[in-house]
């Protein structure tokens, strides 16, 4: 069984002190929690504690929980120390996979077994860091995007030993925290974010290197093309949008053959019925069945604030 | 020569009603021109009326020319009529190359020849478009991003018979009517944005077919994770913050070695020295020397902005 309801966790330790780890503390933080970082070396901490008042400032912009405060927040560099009270447990130590394995084994042994460890870790997988650890089911990878406090995501992924109860409790707990968990249905490499902005940043740095565009036009490009519409609706809602009242139907059919022509070097799959009507079914589940005109107003609002907030800091 | 000074064009015309012909009217009314369009046929009136009042109260908010009105707007079934006073030409009919080619070969004998045609093809080559026109050096491919009101990117490349002066002449005049005009290097299928988009659709559709991720979880992925940061910096800025004080040089080097992992399906380039240094370089100069701090400041006020949008969008 693992630890109480999600709901009722208060005590949080962030074990890894850099950007990512510090910026989950500032996220739990804000939201109102106990944080107790572990510092790897005592002298990280000036770097982490600019982290913080740096979040901080931004944080105080969107809202702050009722009881958020720094001075909710404790830091040593004695791991159990660190993990004596804690109720879950979020890992952020450098990507080395010796380095997690051996951490794990440690806290498998000193942490209580009803406690959720969720590790940072992009591209390690859960099946290999939890390999020497003696209490695997409780262990799970959870994937933030940089910086953790201000975008949401969190994707996460068992190992071969994880249980499904850790992965329920771990989602759920990541909502009532205020985070977007998402359970992937596959371990794939790069996770699903990280997969499109590799794309993105793979396919730019053709272009840089036959010479076909400088790094200037291809940000220009982004900014002032797609990139306000990626904050606001995904790619398939947009295409959704833009196949106007036909939808994501009407978007394949006519932009469908265009799959075969070199609009980049990344070679698309065969658009088969069955991958056709996924997409279709995914866009009605997705909007709700909100029609074309709610779906392109709402679009069209998101993007006029971003237009208002580029105007203000061009003025600036 | 080509028509006057850019700054001083007064009228325009635009050919084709649909969406993106009918947006481009919208913002071009919005500068404060006055503006024909050109219907295939009148039937396409009502559609257009109801595009350019959707338009107008987006425009609204994020504010209109002086002297911009919709009573600047006429429209005409009748090609003579529609281009009779025109100074500048954005065309914008089905992308059919014949009808391209008829349609500019038309152009080449009506219109004067100091007058600019601009194309917002997005798969055509001006090349092959302006083959059986008669004054080919003074059009020009200028590709939009939809909508053309909200969006300011215009991605330009001539064809082997536009002038130099044809494209120096266009680059400036939508610089002056409010757009974000980027001249390509080289004609590459797709341009630079539209290959961006296409490679993270690529890759998400690879997704769905093999059954990695839902149409949802590709959009919450992106709109939680990377998209906000996309609305305010492309792809080359995000990774030079990320590299912190090290900037884009220590993002190459620590993350290099990943382009070799299968994060994509999307083989990288080479990471070369030459490309290194072009990307190092060109985030230099794009950045005009502004250092980590100011840059992540940056960064961090426009997520706050955006977090702040989309707090209101799930009150409503």
């Amino acid at each position: 069984m693992l630890n109480k309801d999600p709901a009722r966790v208060r005590n949080i330790t962030c074990i890894g002190a850099g950007p990512i780890g510090g910026g989950w503390a500032a996220h739990f933080l804000a939201q109102g929690y106990q944080v107790t970082s572990y510092l790897h070396d005592a002298s990280e901490y000036d770097a982490l504690m600019r982290l913080l008042e740096t979040a901080w400032a931004s944080l105080e912009q969107i809202g702050l929980a009722d009881n958020a405060s720094l001075d909710n927040f404790q830091y040593t560099s004695d791991l159990a120390e660190a993990t004596e009270n804690a109720e879950f447990i979020q890992e952020s130590v450098p990507e080395v996979l010796k380095l997690k394995q051996d951490l794990y084994k440690t806290l498998g042994d000193i942490v209580d077994a009803n406690v959720v460890i969720a590790s940072s870790t992009s591209g390690l997988s859960m099946t290999d860091i939890q390999a020497n650890c003696a209490t695997p089911e409780r262990t799970v990878v959870a994937h933030p995007f940089n910086p953790p406090y201000l975008l949401p995501l969190v994707e996460m992924i068992g190992g071969e030993n994880t249980s499904a109860e850790c992965i329920a409790w771990t989602e759920r707990f990541y909502k009532v925290s205020g985070k977007s968990p998402l359970v992937m249905k596959k371990e794939i490499p790069g996770f699903i974010a990280t997969r499109l902005q590799e794309a993105i940043w793979r396919e730019a740095l053709h272009m840089v290197a036959n010479g076909e565009a400088t790094v200037e036009q291809i940000d220009q490009a982004v900014v002032n093309g797609p990139g306000p519409r990626w904050a606001l609706m995904g790619p398939c809602e947009i295409f959704h949008i833009g196949g106007g009242e036909g939808g994501m139907a009407y978007c394949l059919d006519q932009f469908g053959p265009a799959l075969k022509l070199p609009w980049t070097r990344l070679v698309a799959p065969e658009l088969t019925a069955e991958l056709r009507q996924a997409m279709i079914d995914g866009c009605a589940e997705m909007t709700e069945g909100q029609d074309f005109a709610s779906l392109s107003r709402k679009m069209n609002d998101g993007l006029v604030k971003i237009a208002k907030i580029k105007q203000n800091q061009h003025g600036q």
